[in-house]
């Protein structure tokens, strides 16, 4: 499975790409990291960003696009353009046909390094050693989108049992509830005769 | 000068198409919202909006699209969806190389009812009279589209007017400090002779 995992933000953005074999098996294919001037006007900002992006799926066709899930942070106006940013990669693939997945900064760390509080330096040297990297990738934006990506690869399978398992949880209690209300029904049935 | 206004939202998306004339004068040429079921994934909701808007832009090409600014608001993955769907239509636009304008809640308040924490029955009533519209627009989506975009063709004079004053004031100061670096240095020069 092709995964491309995006690290979104105005100032950096985070590109990756990576090949998630059998097993725990990843291989990076493609790393790099989009930069905007911070004295461009914002719609500015996201078509450089969205342009970047839509690039890199064309090019490497992505089965599904990873993007980290951003929560409020310390700086709300940063918060607020690196939604913006991973919105309008979303939306390239949303346009493509390519599925989105989101994961939180404490998923991609525990998935990783095993540690959802694990600090840059730690995401950095796991996701170096996990792809069998010769030189740590810089900067962290990059790291962070190929953490991603393997997230994506390894929790990817999880998720899909996971929802399995729901849709099946969710199809039982529909049946017993039926069947609750046939027994109900009948025994009120029994009751008035 | 034909201004688009953009309530953004994942839920219930508002646009509307002001035309702007001579001092204070606004005609309302069309309005609508857009809505996403919540149960959709980020992804495809952000797709029909973006859709939307770009019909939107397409058809009535509207000189300046302006677009509410976010903040932190009680609910923060509101907030973030609220971001991304105005950041969506914000690259639509940019695309298109249509200028884009933020406005803050605040502003828009204080330009349609002159004050800048009215509440949201204010500006719907305030909207309705300024546009001599026979019934109010419902919903508050509609009217806070509305709003956006007389706000825009108020406010964006002064904001031009701003921006050259600003850009005056920027040449004035550097001249200033061009002749006080060389005051300052005659004097250093007659210090040593």
């Amino acid at each position: 499975m092709r995964v491309m995992g995006v690290d979104p933000g105005l100032t950096r953005c985070g590109l990756s790409l990576v090949e998630g074999g059998t097993g725990r098996s990843v291989v990076a294919l493609d790393v790099d990291v989009v930069r905007t001037p911070a004295d461009l006007e914002l719609a500015e900002r996201l078509l450089r960003i969205a342009d970047a992006a839509e690039y890199w799926m064309d090019t490497h066709k992505p089965a599904v696009v990873a993007i980290e899930r951003v929560f409020a942070q310390h700086n709300v106006r940063t918060a607020m353009g690196t939604a913006q940013a991973g919105g309008v990669v979303a939306l390239a693939a949303a346009r493509r046909g390519i599925g989105v997945s989101f994961h939180t900064p404490s998923q991609v760390k525990a998935a990783v390094t095993g540690n959802g509080s694990a600090d840059k330096a730690q995401v950095t040297t796991m996701v170096t050693r996990i792809l069998g990297l010769q030189t740590k990738p810089t900067p962290a934006d990059a790291a962070d989108a190929l953490a991603l990506a393997i997230c994506h690869c390894w929790r990817a399978p999880m998720l899909e049992r996971m929802a399995y398992a729901e849709a099946a949880a969710a199809e039982q209690r529909k049946r017993y509830e039926a069947r609750l209300r046939q027994v109900r029904k009948a025994r009120k049935e029994a009751g008035t005769r």
